[in-house]
């Protein structure tokens, strides 16, 4: 493992990527030539097929990060004097509400904790209380802790009140199930870079092809404008802007690998074995995890830091880098933890071995007690709430 | 050249690069790590150093398309209560006004022909007849027709009026020199795949530091907002969202090797052989051109299409790209005209390529009245106002 030059990045992103979804990136594409279009047309229909949303939504894909497609939803969808009440469980959540702020949309939150699910009960009685609120979102996969949020239920609630939904599945997208059949949703965005293990620089959304028609002229930005970008690609087969063709190349190729995997359920069987591997691993070598196992997406695990002083995480994060695995380098403000994603072209070989690793450097620090200060954390069935 | 299986792009962009600086991309990176903290430095005091800004400005990059960056510049530096003067001769300086409009910002234009080139002297009367005019933006060379902006002269007008500058210099710069410390400016923005040869996917700002400093909670979008992304990447070295690592990692193999052809000089005085060579090749051919020499940047040239009815572009098109040569595939607005490009990796020996290729396509088609309908377009010496 070691001899490897290349470290596996075992984080919320960016992630490791196949050699052969990498090696997709060696050609130049005219943009607007025949070749890259036909490309670009298979992509936006495997995407809006992984979603369940043929005949329904339409894919508009977007350059730029997960910010940047999660903005464009908003200033596209929520109209001007509309009003979105964000539920806010972790970074992303409030990475949303900034989003409005600064786009002056009116906003709201309806806030849990971190190590918590958001609460579909608690929604209900948000959007009796406040008819203003026009839109509601949410995040599938809240990769601040790794928390799975109840998306379902949340669309239910939502749909029941006469609302609509938008959803950040950012990370969950082509692993975690939410097929737009079944659950009720104005529009989704997810990543290139994510489960779908393309790599990094485009965006897209799923959206429901009537809220995206009533949306014309309403976005506050003309590059974050979803619906000029997919009515210029409707009618041009073309991107508005430059498009990163490297990236989309790499993103088909992923969705070939994608779908050769088994498509969602297999990627989803792929990342649930390596998360139950890590997670078991990790409680085997003595640490807590911060959530109990039924709020834990098989995406990004978090592990309390142990509370022995010799447990020094800068020490640790540089030998994990040099036994070749890249993991999240800050401290989080969830508790006093850090985190190991289980998403990417990694499987259960690799979680075998950053568990070697993460064993042998706490061996060399002598760091014996490896759970967290006094109470906190989980152990397996052991619940304790912090 | 017919058995290259990957066609030359000679567009606007995407463009050709360099295998070398593809080959870039065959590695993941994780954004927080330090190996691309180190890499993500050196490619923006690279980028500074090209534009002469060091002392006075920094680089700010980007995840998106140029288009992303200029909407960004403005955003950021243009104040709610400024107004900005767009000196329009084409459809990038048309964006510039439309991106004021969605965003509603105060905007007015100054307009040329789009086979003219933007007037210094028409700006200086702008300037003096309305003083509510904060900022001025031009674009240096305009890829709708390819004309070169006398932005040297512009600069001056704009800075002796008291006004600051902001530009478009997407498809020149790395190639057209544009020095801060001779030219002043505001900020200035670029994109990675025009001139300096590296893959599509990120833009960025040179931005006069002050101007910079006093943007703090001016932008209407957070995605867009150069002001916080600078702010966190000076404290953090990181960038806020996730960046286009692959992308990046190419720009900076491709800083590389514009360095190694000797920066702005070596790499415009290639664009000038290749530029000289398709003109004259052109105009050999019997084609005529649409700007006169003066005018001409040695990026990309426009061609009147010819008269003859024998000469059908999509067919023209369509043998080129069956010949290796993609060209930009749309008839212009500007005049009846098509596009050549003559930047990214290719040299004297494409141009000779794809000039052949021409020859021998309009014999196919038995084009023999290549000129424009009467007394349009530059035959060389003679100059034809249209």
């Amino acid at each position: 493992m070691t001899e490897r030059r290349e470290p596996y990045l075992l984080t919320p992103g960016p992630l490791t990527t196949s050699a052969t979804t990498k090696a997709a990136m060696l050609r130049d594409w005219g943009s607007r030539d025949a070749a890259f279009i036909a490309m670009n047309a298979r992509v936006r229909e495997r995407l809006v097929d992984l979603a369940g949303g043929r005949g329904s939504h339409v894919c508009v894909p977007l350059q730029g990060s997960g910010t940047f497609i999660v903005e464009a939803m908003i200033g596209t969808l929520v109209p001007p004097a509309g009003k979105l009440l964000v539920l806010v469980n972790g970074a992303y959540g409030r990475r949303m509400v900034r989003i409005c702020e600064v786009a002056r949309r009116a906003v709201a939150t309806l806030e849990a904790a971190e190590d918590a699910a958001v609460d579909p009960a608690a929604l209900d009685a948000a959007l009796a209380a406040d008819p203003a609120i026009t839109h509601v979102a949410v995040v599938q996969c809240e990769t601040t802790s790794g928390v799975w949020n109840p998306v379902e239920a949340v669309a239910e609630v939502t749909a029941r009140c006469g609302r609509r939904l938008l959803v950040d599945a950012m990370s969950a997208f082509g692993a975690l199930p939410l097929d737009a059949g079944r659950v009720r949703y104005d529009a989704l965005v997810a990543s290139s870079n994510k489960c779908l293990e393309g790599v990094p620089g485009v965006g897209f959304a799923i959206v429901r092809q009537t809220a995206l028609e009533a949306a014309a002229g309403r976005a506050p930005s003309l590059s974050l404008d979803l619906h000029d970008q997919w009515a210029v690609m409707e009618k041009t087969q073309q991107w508005r802007f430059t498009p990163p063709t490297h990236v989309v190349a790499a993103l088909d190729r992923a969705l070939d690998e994608h779908a050769a995997e088994g498509g969602v359920a297999g990627r989803g069987a792929r990342y649930r074995e390596s998360c139950r591997i890590l997670v078991a691993g990790l409680r085997a070598l003595g640490f807590r995890t911060l959530l109990p196992d039924a709020l834990q997406a098989p995406i990004i695990v978090t592990v309390h830091m142990p509370a022995d002083p010799r447990f020094q995480f800068d020490v640790f994060y540089r030998e994990l880098a040099a036994r070749g695995f890249v993991i999240y380098p800050g401290k989080l403000t969830v508790a006093d933890s850090f985190r190991i994603g289980c998403i990417g072209r990694v499987g259960a070989a690799e979680m075998r071995g950053v568990l070697a690793a993460i064993g042998e450097i706490l061996d060399e620090m002598q760091v014996t007690d490896r759970g967290p200060a006094a109470g906190r954390g989980h152990g397996g069935e052991r619940r304790v709430d912090t």
